[in-house]
């Protein structure tokens, strides 16, 4: 199951809106004869990959798979038919289908045809592997990652908005990744106009092997732009390259120029309980969104902060001192201590010059 | 060499002002055939003490000590001559003695002698074992280190002050080992007045072995008040246990219900450039201070990071958001970003349920 859980890990950044998935086929002396991971969407999943791989007869072989072999006919066959139907013998599964509808289907027909069904093993590392795909089976939205850089003392940018280059380029590539395996990106009008920021993939920061980089590059996440006073100039860089662009805008904004395609989204007007953007995340979950990346000023990311509705924050600290007058990390006023957002950090580790810190809000 | 930082570091809780000191015998075979380390002041220094454990005689054998042998005749006789006078043949240095009228002074008597004299070596260890005396001799201020507690997103209090157990016990056991290494502890009045701070060494915190939680406890480093308009009540913690007390008051007060000795320092008035902390830490140095600990709120803080008097800064950041209201890391009001203070990260680590960071200021 752990080489499973590796091969599933390879199509992180492509099988959107489908779930990771790797598999792996052991004969009964416990030898690994072939291999398959799932890559993009409309292609085979990686169960039917293995089988094709393996070639020859599957009779008597044992199936590791990171996720419930899937029990419904989409752009492809039933998995669970496809292992029946190739003798396998025994199937172990590392974590039941998420969708509370369909869970134990698959497992129920490899069952009622006489497969040994075992499970779920490495359940923990095989629900990692998917936290956006599980969420919006699970509550209809996708997983919110918030992505800021910040100084040590927890400052994004000057009071001006100067900002750029806080992080050094190993940050700057680590971000490239974020976004890879991200369905969408959020931003903010301010972003954009202060920077002009494109938020597009680029090869040459991604750093990724192939397969990965050409698979990442030809299905970009789409950027969503909320700019509900319709603000974004044209000859925006946004709309000039890096795939699809989601405008909210109050009153549509048409763009003659518009190098990539895009579309509008109507959205409730801004709430102070953050209903707006819960109504956001409930669309994007609706577009099959798994992973949102939230990439935007302290105002936005602290207004996510504030309604609930993040499940990682990844700060990229950068060893240096901003004062006291820069903007905060997130614009996210607290009166008392005890309305302090505690967080879980999962993860620390040195980027180039810089650290990066991954947390998870916890309740109390 | 390596063994005699070892030893050395036995020491770091108590040989103030004195630098702390390691020294190992080995024979013509390389094995180690005595050991010795500086405990306190008045007492024998690393080679005396290694001279004391050998017993017998030390003819022929080399000697490796983390700092040149002094050449002066103190609380002590000047441990140069010693080796000489023990009949050692070589010695081994890590660093020279960093005060620049005596550097090496001792070693030319050991080659007077017909002493072998080898060295520096491992001289970063060596020197990193002592950053407040080195500093000391070579600049006549002390080794400046500011620790500070902090949220994710760089606060350190609530914006009414609000701001204990922000970190957990295990980084306030660690604050303990900072104050015990150190030869004063800097504060303001207004942490005094608001936590009723005693910043004291509490044996039970310290988590020490012996013999250094002894020594540690009976050496405890002097805290110094910043009071200029004389507001520290009577009955404080501050002066009700813990060692001696330093108040720099405007108008000097008696305290009558003082638990422990205290006295008073007279600075010039408060500067915008800092000339007036500058002075203090002068002063500290004057009375033989090698490492200052400024356990102050941001503002304090603040002006020692704004007049570039710190050395060393030790966040221990807490898995936490305390959100844009609260108190900054530093008052450190800065407006372009090419006036950010970079630093260099030197140390990370989990501390319990917090991160310490390390962290130096650097040259751009």
């Amino acid at each position: 199951m752990a080489r499973a859980l590796q091969l599933a890990e390879q199509g992180i950044y492509s099988t959107r809106p489908n779930p990771r998935v790797g598999c792996v086929l052991v004969n009964e002396a416990g030898a690994i004869v072939a291999e398959g991971w799932h890559q993009r969407a409309g292609q085979g999943h990686a169960e039917v990959n293995a089988l094709a791989a393996l070639g020859g007869s599957a009779k008597g072989l044992i199936a590791y798979v990171t996720l419930e072999p899937c029990n419904h006919t989409g752009r492809t066959g039933p998995c669970s038919q496809a292992l029946i139907d190739a003798g396998i013998r025994r199937v172990v599964f590392g974590m039941q289908d998420p969708n509370p509808r369909v869970a134990g289907s698959g497992l129920a027909r490899l069952r009622d045809a006489g497969v040994e069904v075992q499970g779920p093993v490495l359940e923990a590392g095989c629900r990692a592997l998917n936290p956006g795909f599980i969420k919006r089976m699970e509550q209809g939205l996708p997983w919110v990652r918030v992505k800021l850089g910040m100084s040590l003392d927890g400052r994004t940018a000057m009071a001006s908005g100067e900002s750029q280059w806080i992080t050094g380029p190993a940050a700057r590539a680590d971000v490239q990744k974020l976004r890879a395996r991200s369905c969408a990106i959020v931003t903010g009008i301010d972003t954009v106009l202060h920077d002009d920021a494109a938020l597009t993939l680029r090869a040459g920061e991604l750093q990724l092997p192939e397969p990965q980089c050409s698979l990442a590059l030809a299905n970009p996440p789409v950027r969503v732009l909320l700019d509900r006073r319709s603000r974004l100039p044209a000859g925006s860089r946004l709309l000039s390259a890096g795939g699809p662009v989601l405008l909210v805008q109050g009153e549509p904004e048409t763009y003659a120029d518009a190098a990539v395609p895009y579309s509008h989204l109507s959205l409730p007007e801004a709430q102070s309980d953050g209903g707006d953007l819960r109504a956001l995340l409930e669309a994007l979950a609706a577009r099959e969104c798994n992973e949102v990346l939230v990439e935007a000023g302290s105002r936005l990311a602290g207004s996510f902060m504030a309604a609930g509705l993040v499940d990682e924050l990844v700060l990229y600290m950068a060893p240096t001192l901003l004062g006291s007058s820069a903007r905060p990390l997130l614009q996210l006023p607290l009166e008392q201590m005890a309305e302090q957002r505690k967080l879980a950090i999962t993860d620390m580790r040195a980027i180039g010059g810089d650290w990066r810190i991954t947390a998870h809000p916890v309740g109390d």
